[in-house]
């Protein structure tokens, strides 16, 4: 019986080239969905198809945030527009705790599926602008678990598995490519728009990291 | 001008007993509930009257789990009903990794807020079987903080203040009662009939809790 797996999906490449690795290992994958009012609404829809794409079962799960405290989730605020970021100062976009939330929905989902294994597609671009992409991060959230679940204190802890941690977005783009992740169905902007506005850090990131790796978006 | 904190509020006994703590700590509190599908939902209320009767503001969130592996949320599960843990196995009133999505939650409260501390009333009899009850799961959980949040970069890092941790039910009355909490409005009983049942393990607690205290429960 092969070792199942959750795995995060936002809808992002990075996160759907994570599911396509996470099946390459063997994982029989169990993708986990967040509806937590991003402006980026459409990215949920890209998460369903992904997910499908893959023949993996998928949830998804709301989260009503009785706050905001990010230009993500409050479309009155405005979105960085700068195409690198000129310091370490954390983005406007920084949701409050998010992949500490996240997290802590995948472990309880992968404890009560039985899953050994969260696949989260967090990496080195991320942990330079948000504190929870950081390795640190991800060692530390480790004994949370092996403390703080029923699976936990046995011998059996739940591991966070962060595939692309050290990648950038061209070496992302290549291992998709190399994967057959279809980019067309995957979705980047922070924009809810039709299409992607092509001027947001996240569209940047990503026409940079095709253009790097030498191959077209097909969204473009 | 006050310093807050954000409380954890369940409309139980010591989260209600933690929040008049933290008041007479001089702390601005703002309360935190959740509705997780818990079959208890009257504690929801609970909480609510909890909160008002403080004078605190408070936020429900609400949590539609797509997977229940808990007793306490499967309505088709029995509950425990022995009069005391016969052993340190984990009831099946177990949520998993209910402590750590709760807490994601509160850090991400806090941080909106500017609060930076987050008050919540685990104690010793609950980490007898809940893992995420334990006081070495709170220690590493503040790590988590301090690695994973845009205010734990700083030196401002939230902190975790665990006031009831190494009390036991006993106690932990014998301070609400002096603090003048409302135990008419607290809610312990898993069941969520009309009146508490007086036979599982959280009514168990509590009545074995204000005997001992030498105190008469108001909700009996």
């Amino acid at each position: 019986m092969r070792s199942k797996a959750v795995v995060l999906l936002s809808g992002g490449l990075d996160s759907a080239v994570t599911l396509y690795f996470a099946r390459s290992l063997g994982y029989q994958c169990f993708c986990l969905i967040f509806d937590y009012g991003q402006r980026h609404r459409r990215e949920i829809q890209s998460a369903k198809r992904i997910a499908k794409s893959a023949n993996c079962p998928f949830k998804i799960l709301k989260i009503s945030l009785p706050w905001k405290g990010s230009s993500l989730l409050d479309s009155h605020k405005r979105l960085p527009i700068s195409n690198y970021r000129a310091s370490m100062a954390i983005p406007s976009t920084y949701v409050p705790a998010r992949n500490i939330i996240f997290l802590s929905f995948a472990i309880s989902y992968a404890e009560t599926i039985g899953a050994k294994t969260v696949f989260i597609g967090a990496h080195v671009q991320d942990y330079s602008g948000y504190p929870d992409c950081r390795p640190e991060f991800f060692r530390v959230f480790k004994k949370v678990i092996s403390c703080g679940t029923k699976t936990g204190t046995g011998n059996n802890t739940i591991k966070i598995n962060t595939p692309l941690i050290k990648k950038n977005k061209a070496e992302i783009i290549k291992l998709g490519d190399r994967l057959g992740v279809p980019f067309v169905l995957t979705w980047s902007c922070y924009q809810g728009g039709r299409r992607p506005c092509a001027r947001c850090q996240s569209c940047r990131f990503r026409a940079k990291g095709f253009k790097e790796a030498g191959l077209k978006d097909p969204l473009q």
